[in-house]
């Protein structure tokens, strides 16, 4: 059962206004005698002050155990079941630096590599090739034409590229040419369907114009592909939920994944001071608004937890200035915890608060990881926090008579 | 969406250790003024201090509500979801004496009954015969022989037995002979589908040969037959979860269920201790290691709250052994409730603690009921907590990108 065979029924439109607050990779771990967490150490007077009047749960990215990359965590957050869709590992290469698909573009993620004169790769990551090296040579490729199609090639960082082809009767389904092993020759594309015999073609062209244009170079004389991918067919946050909806973020992952499920990209926001200033200034034109602060997550990914006891206490002081707006629904939550302790994304259940005039409030009193556990919401999947904001907000009716 | 669709494709090895240590029918009920379950009453040190170590959550068997026999139950602690994977009853029978099946062969349950002068049954469990007279009638229909077939015979208790008929193209789908009903004859083997129509043709002259067999005894002259089925098909612990995986069990049950999940049956232990001493001897063989405790199980059945309070103290004596090992994840749990106050299996969530340095420790101080219900991992079905087990143990890569 898919949350939006429900949620697509049932909904009503009012004047509330639902805010989901985002702390990417919020939860945490202790590492230290005391026992505490990044968010149980920082000082985060609004927050505790927001549990004592809204309810808390322990979220569930995926499932119990998972670890969720960013694509399924904002999935989850944003109410789609993370296991039913997928977005593929070339899509969303070219969503994170915000390339925007069109129906029936291939995206894939390329590296550049090292062949040695017989042809087999002695690096697959040419050497991590610094960005300001690699960054020319992808813009280099650009001069590859294949007649019929639009390519795009998009520099990454280091070794990392995105080539978009555009043009009518591509699939997606082709193998990976990375041998993922040195010593080898890459790895010829093979169709993984008929639909997508076209595309191989489309691909040898390709790859034969660049070795071309590459095999001067010392170190990134070729390049591997993989996750070859289609943009995903998500259905927008108006169709499932009846939302005019905003995405407020500074990286362009972010800004990538909420475009995918149909919200407006609003302002270019630097800052968590310029996004609020950027929530300010629309929140007239629409209901929903998801505000991503990134650097809960790449100080956890860095294994700092005093870093991230301080992003975790600049994401609190920023509260004030949303709760003046008067949201109606106001979520804080995390796409998945990033314990410093593990330094990269877990599956520990996110410490989630939902504060609304009708959240019925638990007995929490501050906003933890240990309080979300014993939470008025329990432990719950991600993708039911939607349904919880259109309840809270009044625009669900009744299931059934 | 099947946990092993996750599970299969994310795993990786490490040099961890997984030991779940199970107590049988763990979960009980209070039946005296103060409100204990047998849990609560029992003096259990070694569980207190690891709870203040680990994280708690409330197991739920199969669906809340729903009291598993034997065989879900541990399906669902293995991570083998109890609604999609069916033990037949006769599988069952066929493992819980140990019987190792093997591909095609069909099980049936098998009851001695009475039959009067007309042919109708008076007694669907021949008085209940006691196990002395029924043991040498089972061994005694052995001397049946059917062309091109090789059939076992084995004797369970009382009037209980089962019979496996084993050769090319037996299908399982019979019907039950049982009419459950007396006054009316056995009924004839039916096939279900064509593919065992050859069955009931076996059946029919095994049948023909019992009555001849039989038809001097006073009560058991004649039998029926319950639950066709074949060998469960299910998935190993190597292929979905990449573990070498060690059952130490002593009663045959256990060790079958464990076989059918791809466990190795390691020792013949006959008392907890020597379960322990053979855990040690084979620690390095092996990834994880399922040890199975019974006691709490038969002592809830027997409806003997004191007993179990005693094998629960028992169960919780053992662990400094466990524990001096050091496994990287040690889990606690059960397989189902058995509480006395029931005299059987029931449907309530199971205590179950989970303990490794990544687990985020929730604020339980003791081992119970009540605190396992404010865990850090909430109430839970019981199919999610090998991939928690895997999640702690390091061997679970992210779930997309």
């Amino acid at each position: 059962m898919d949350v939006h065979e429900l949620t697509r029924t049932l909904h009503v439109k009012n004047d509330s206004k639902i805010v989901m607050y985002v702390a990417d990779g919020l939860g945490g771990l202790p590492h230290s005698p005391d026992g505490l967490t990044e968010l149980e150490t920082a000082h985060t007077p609004n927050l505790d002050r927001l549990a004592t009047q809204g309810v808390q749960g322990g979220s569930i990215p995926v499932l119990p155990g998972i670890s969720p990359g960013s694509g399924p965590g904002h999935l989850g957050l944003f109410g789609y079941d993370p296991l039913k869709y997928l977005i593929g590992r070339g899509a969303l290469e070219a969503t994170g630096i915000g390339f925007q698909l069109q129906e029936n573009d291939v995206a894939i993620r390329c590296n550049f590599c090292t062949l040695d004169a017989d042809g087999k790769i002695t690096d697959r990551r040419a050497g991590r090739i610094p960005t300001e090296q690699s960054h020319p040579l992808a813009i280099g490729l650009r001069k590859i034409q294949i007649p019929g199609i639009e390519v795009f090639v998009e520099p990454v960082r280091e070794h990392r590229f995105v080539v978009v082809l555009r043009g009518k009767g591509l699939g997606s389904n082709v193998l990976d040419t990375d041998p993922q092993a040195t010593g080898v020759p890459p790895q010829d594309p093979v169709a993984g369907d008929h639909a997508s015999e076209q595309t191989v073609e489309v691909v040898q062209q390709f790859l034969a114009q660049a070795r071309e244009l590459l095999s001067d170079q010392p170190v990134a004389n070729f390049l591997t592909m993989r996750g070859f991918s289609e943009k995903p067919q998500l259905p927008t946050y108006e169709e499932v939920y009846g939302l005019r909806a905003a995405a407020i973020a500074v990286y362009p992952m972010y800004k990538g994944l909420a475009r995918l499920v149909g919200m407006d990209i609003v302002g270019t926001a630097q800052s968590l001071d310029e996004q609020i200033d950027i929530l300010a200034e629309n929140w007239e034109q629409y209901d929903f608004f998801f505000i991503h602060f990134k650097y809960t997550d790449s100080t956890g990914e860095d294994g700092d937890f005093q870093a991230k006891v301080e992003k975790t206490e600049q994401f609190d002081s920023a509260l004030p200035r949303i709760e003046s707006l008067n949201p109606t629904v106001l979520i804080v939550t995390g796409d998945h915890s990033t314990p410093s302790f593990l330094s990269s994304h877990s599956w520990h259940s996110v410490p989630t608060l939902l504060v609304s005039d009708c959240c019925r409030h638990d007995l929490c009193q501050t906003f933890s990881e240990q309080e979300s556990a014993r939470g008025g919401l329990g432990t719950f999947e991600a993708k039911h926090l939607m349904t919880l904001a259109l309840a809270n907000a009044g625009r669900l009716n009744k299931y059934g008579a």
